[in-house]
């Protein structure tokens, strides 16, 4: 037995992983396309989809589509780990992550020129691409979730449909990046930052768990503790970025560094210190588990190891 | 008997249309909120909200949500003129011809700072607040479609969902858009250019039409007749948008005026001239009736009567 080797009953996350985003990266690759869609006229313009394309493949952590594909397999019965519901719901929900840093990163935003270590979307196409291109993945999502060939139960279709656009919109994600605008500068409470960090980034981390475990119809008890699951790391995952944002450097993050320090954001490190920050990051994993713990599912091992990576990560 | 009395049997669109939009109004002010929904913790930020009010409230001709009642009251059995899909397909569609227009006028597109008489939304708002106002209300159109309440099945839910998706999206207004930006100073053909205007403004009239009758799940026949018909005064609509951009004047259209011969974009009357384009309006107009004719359906007064209001609006 080698030093690598690992007990025969241990989850292996990558291996996990690695099949997860193999699946998610090829439908993605498949379905954002310009392709003309058969008995129909015309399909999208090609330099419309480059700029999708560009916006959404070849990079990205792919945490949103893992937490709903783990969320699926811890709800759905033997056989079922993967249907066609929650791979559309995992590909759905990156497309929303992937149209928000289109628009987040432009100009009139954040006006960034650098995103997974390549140049941003307005950058490489210009600002109508970059607005028209996000506009068009945030459409494409809900194409995603209601295929036209009978493979996802109209049920599922609509739930997932409603679960997206609450996750994504007024009250959520864009909310949240409303929020954020106008705090620059600002003094908030932890509580008021707590707010706009639940909408901004928790929404659709939430949002992701919830639309996996629902593909399979769960009972309210397994689904209420999934949605405390979702709410933990989902605040977790903001607390490290902020986190990474003062200790990390541009090149391993694949964005700039330091950047909210500098256009004056508050962040949880700048509200309660780098130490408290991380003490603070530690409780929520342990709020993940417990909830996992709760919900009385017993094929979580996919779901505790994603806690884990979105607190341990390094980017 | 007054001059103005109408003979029995006409078909008073005034009245028709003056009952529906007061149920879209009421509907559009009470939904676009920034009230936390029951058992949430949170709802959207007010700032946010108001933006989108602004976007969507007090003003436009709501063609689109007329469309759909009219397609829907000429499909749906007696008693069920305006169910509550239907209400709510109207108000969505109308929300993301809202969006598209925040989006459209913003500098890096139209660089537009009149709309409707009113500052654009990037005027009043800045241009941050328009970009993530835009957003959710295209987030919200899909909230729209998927209420929780029982009061539309999951599969009339499922199919608007993917009717508004693909109507809003790459292959749709956006994917227009994308053309029509692609095209300024260019030489389109006819077909170039009709091409371009069945995605940019066609496909969400013609989704309309179809949102409508899909309320009702008619039957395929009379599904392709509706949307021959929407096809039909979708592309009507931009024939007549391009004549009256030469021919009114800004106060009337509350709009800039003569703003696409100053883009030096291609329109019906720079390729085929004014009485040409005329012409054509007029024969998609006869096209339209036509489709209504072999739908075999009888309530189709209102559809014929918005089909002439498209083809002899003055704005």
């Amino acid at each position: 037995m080698s030093a690598e080797a690992k007990p025969l009953n241990a989850f292996d996350l990558d291996l996990w992983m690695r099949e997860r985003l193999d699946r998610v990266e090829r439908a993605l690759d498949t379905w954002i396309t310009a392709e003309v869609p058969q008995g129909e006229d015309h399909g999208a313009p090609a330099a419309l989809v480059d700029a999708m394309r560009y916006a959404v493949l070849d990079g990205g952590k792919r945490l949103r589509p893992l937490l709903v594909l783990a969320a699926h397999e811890a709800v759905a019965p033997l056989g079922h780990e993967c249907d066609a519901g929650a791979l559309r719901a995992a590909c759905a929900v990156e497309l929303i992550h992937a149209y928000s840093l289109v628009h987040d990163d432009m100009p009139c935003m954040d006006n960034d020129v650098l995103r997974r270590g390549k140049p941003t979307v307005h950058i490489q196409f210009g600002e109508a691409s970059a607005l028209l291109a996000g506009d068009a993945l945030q459409a494409l999502a809900f194409e995603f979730l209601t295929p036209q060939d009978g493979s996802v139960p109209c049920v599922v279709q609509a739930r997932l449909c409603g679960l997206l656009a609450r996750a994504a919109g007024s009250a959520g994600m864009a909310g949240g990046q409303a929020i954020d605008l106008a705090s620059v500068g600002l003094p908030l409470t932890e509580s008021q930052l707590r707010e706009m960090h639940q909408l901004k980034t928790g929404a659709l981390l939430q949002g992701s768990v919830v639309m996996g475990a629902q593909c399979a119809q769960p009972p309210a008890n397994v689904l209420a503790a999934l949605e405390a699951y979702g709410a933990a790391i989902g605040l977790a995952f903001q607390v490290v970025d902020d986190i990474l944002d003062v200790t990390a450097d541009s090149a391993t993050l694949g964005k700039t560094a330091g950047k909210d320090a500098d256009n004056d954001k508050p962040t949880y490190v700048s509200l309660m210190g780098l130490e408290a920050s991380r003490n603070y990051a530690r409780s929520l994993h342990e709020q993940a588990l417990q909830a996992l713990q709760t919900s009385g599912l017993h094929n979580t091992a996919a779901l505790q190891a994603l806690a884990g990576m979105v607190v341990d990560r390094a980017y």
